[in-house]
């Protein structure tokens, strides 16, 4: 667990770490707005700046054994190697390495430990028929990350760069993809703050890194539809907060409401929000909803906005722009709109429920049976015997159609 | 910053990864209340049990050269050694123990880079007039530290225990605690979640580890008095939340709105909460507020109560029994309530206002000189040219003659 090296990047930050003279100024200028989300700049827009075309690489002399495809779990067994920058407030990026998986050997004292700083993305790499190696739509997580970054002070770079860095990693983990379809190497770029002091303030140094894990379909044997619990007990989002952002500080907080959902037999939480019970989104995916309109019988497909309490999730723009593209000319209409536990079950009730599914990275798209709320079971449109509904199923071949390339389009 | 070491623990968590199939039961069972707060069981109730006996001493080869009193830094440099105890879910509390003072080597796939498995806690050691060492209420900090674990599925411990080691760790080191007035050693026991797999679940091993820093006084020429801005576009805690614990999750993202009232002037952010803007807290301490009853001129030191969004501060619940206990038989009153910073504005323009300080452990407490609202500045009661006001000067006396030892109190 230890080691005795005391190398560490030792960039200490100037802000002030405990209380200083400082001046009133420009009292006037204050703006109170309320934001259902603070707008942060980055901790340093001055230093985007990744070199790609100076990246070292260092291979590993002990490459490892191959795992059978499906004995792969998500997340446990990663490549070879991995891409790491280091950045401190002084120099900017530092030039990219690419290295041997191992440890990060960092001070006890290192800010990530202690106050979270730590923002994240999920993407993955697909084979398509041909062996090219595909990522799909990598500047959303880019853009993402960057946002994310922002919210905690942690330092934005050039996304553009960073893909390019992302593709000469994947080239070199090739063998770790496997062709067959619905396998992928999910890929985790991480930011992490490193500076190591107690004091509450900007880190003065980050580190961004990259691991892969071979992943398998996640539903192996065809959809299995899952079952929700709504959860109004604990509240995993609110305005103000962090919500919509992919920082770790949105994660350990729902494992113990995860658990308690398990316990009484649900696979995740539906988070609700309010004394409306809004639905807002399952923690690991955004929640479509497809239902008749209560007074014109319109079909539509629902969707909690990006409100500052939602994840912007790229399965989910995904699927809107699909949803757009080839749904409403068949007549459905698309809708973006906060909607209440109560619609759902006021649809099912009265026979308008047509199917539920989440939205995400892992599972592209998840067919949901049952969502538990107040006590009783609201059925989500799926027949007895059937583990996805049509459009779920549609919207699941297009997506990965795309994906793996059977399909040209400017998102592979 | 990597070793290449792969001798990390390896046990994985039996929380399902990924959706399984699972048995709906127990619905009638559920119960929905609408907490400010969940409660959360230790994710490990049985194995508590720490062997303050069985730890093993590894003393430092390379002594560090002690650091001159007037230029230590909160939380910048740090004693010469460590303690730790590492968990696992099938062993529980491995044996306790104290070596030099090093970095961890964690796989980077491990669950609090990505998921902010992180509780901590501040606490300080004191040495007294006769040259021994004494620790404030350290069975405080042990309670808090095992309730913010169990609300992120980490394992809880014996207090008792890890209070017998902590002292035996403090004798270790000594020499690194200033034996004059105002001087303390910083304690700050860190819980991180170890488990090395990027499926979101409850870690199945954990590492707790207590590093020391030695501080100087807060305000190092007496006090002086800070400034606040009170927010209300970031919003630090929500019911349901988790801002009642001690968690890293709760830090990295006030940091923005921390630069952005700095950049204005104000040292820290008073955190509003919602459309009636409740006086919460400062993020780094809570705030009393003494004031004269609008209705009956009484004399009363105000507080947020502990709803679950609001920290349980030992140093707050020092203040509220010293209060009660020595003002309240002087005609003061002391309360714990929901107030709004319209009510302390009201008070300062009805010359109400007597004084406000904030209470945490770092600075025991802080006189406020103003806190900028809504585009004014409300004074809080402090003359010009006067940096704390009465009872904040004798609040301070009476938890500091406790902490150093002049005054025999069962809290030392």
């Amino acid at each position: 667990m230890f080691q005795n090296s005391r190398t560490l990047l030792s960039v200490f930050s100037s802000f002030p770490q405990r209380a200083t003279s400082c001046s009133l100024r420009s009292i006037s200028s204050q703006r109170y707005r309320r934001w259902y989300s603070i707008h942060a700049d980055s901790a340093s827009t001055a230093k985007l700046e990744i070199e790609p075309d100076k990246v070292s690489v260092q291979k590993t002399t002990t490459p490892k054994e191959l795992i059978p495809s499906e004995e792969l779990v998500f997340g446990r067994t990663f490549t070879d190697h991995m891409l790491s920058l280091e950045w401190t407030a002084s120099e900017g990026w530092l030039p990219p390495r690419i290295t041997p998986y191992q440890n990060l050997s960092l001070d006890p004292a290192t800010c990530v430990f202690h106050y979270a700083f730590t923002a994240f993305e999920g993407m993955k790499a697909y084979k398509d028929t041909s062996g090219n190696i595909r990522l799909f739509r990598p500047e959303k997580n880019m853009a993402r990350l960057n946002k994310s970054a922002a919210r905690i002070a942690l330092p934005n770079f050039d996304g553009e760069s960073l893909i390019k860095l992302i593709g000469e990693f994947c080239k070199l983990e090739e063998r770790f993809i496997p062709s067959s379809r619905g396998y992928s190497l999910y890929l985790r770029p991480t930011l992490i703050g490193t500076q190591r002091t107690l004091g509450v303030g900007p880190p003065g140094s980050a580190l961004l890194y990259l691991i892969a894990s071979p992943v398998g379909p996640y539903y192996p044997t065809g959809f299995k539809a899952v079952s929700l619990e709504a959860t109004d007990y604990a509240v995993r989002a609110w305005p103000g907060g962090v919500g919509d952002k992919k920082l770790g500080a949105n994660y350990a907080p729902c494992i113990v409401p995860q658990m308690q959902a398990a316990s009484r037999g649900f696979h995740q939480n539906l988070w609700l929000f309010g004394e409306e019970e809004y639905v807002t989104e399952v923690g690991t995916m955004n929640l479509f909803a497809a239902i008749k309109n209560k007074e014109t019988g319109q079909k539509e497909l629902l969707t909690a906005p990006l409100d500052g309490t939602i994840l912007e999730g790229v399965t989910r723009d995904s699927v809107l722009a699909l949803a757009r593209q080839r749904l409403e000319p068949e007549g459905w209409k698309v809708v973006e709109r906060k909607y209440t536990m109560k619609e759902l079950a006021d649809a099912t009730d009265e026979g308008r429920m047509i199917e539920v599914f989440g939205a995400g990275t892992a599972a592209v798209v998840s067919p949901v049976r049952k969502i538990s709320w107040k006590g009783r079971l609201v059925e989500c449109g799926l027949p007895e015997g059937e583990e996805a509904g049509e459009l779920t199923m549609r919207m699941k071949n297009w997506i990965e159609g795309i994906q793996y390339g059977d399909e040209e389009h400017e998102w592979r």
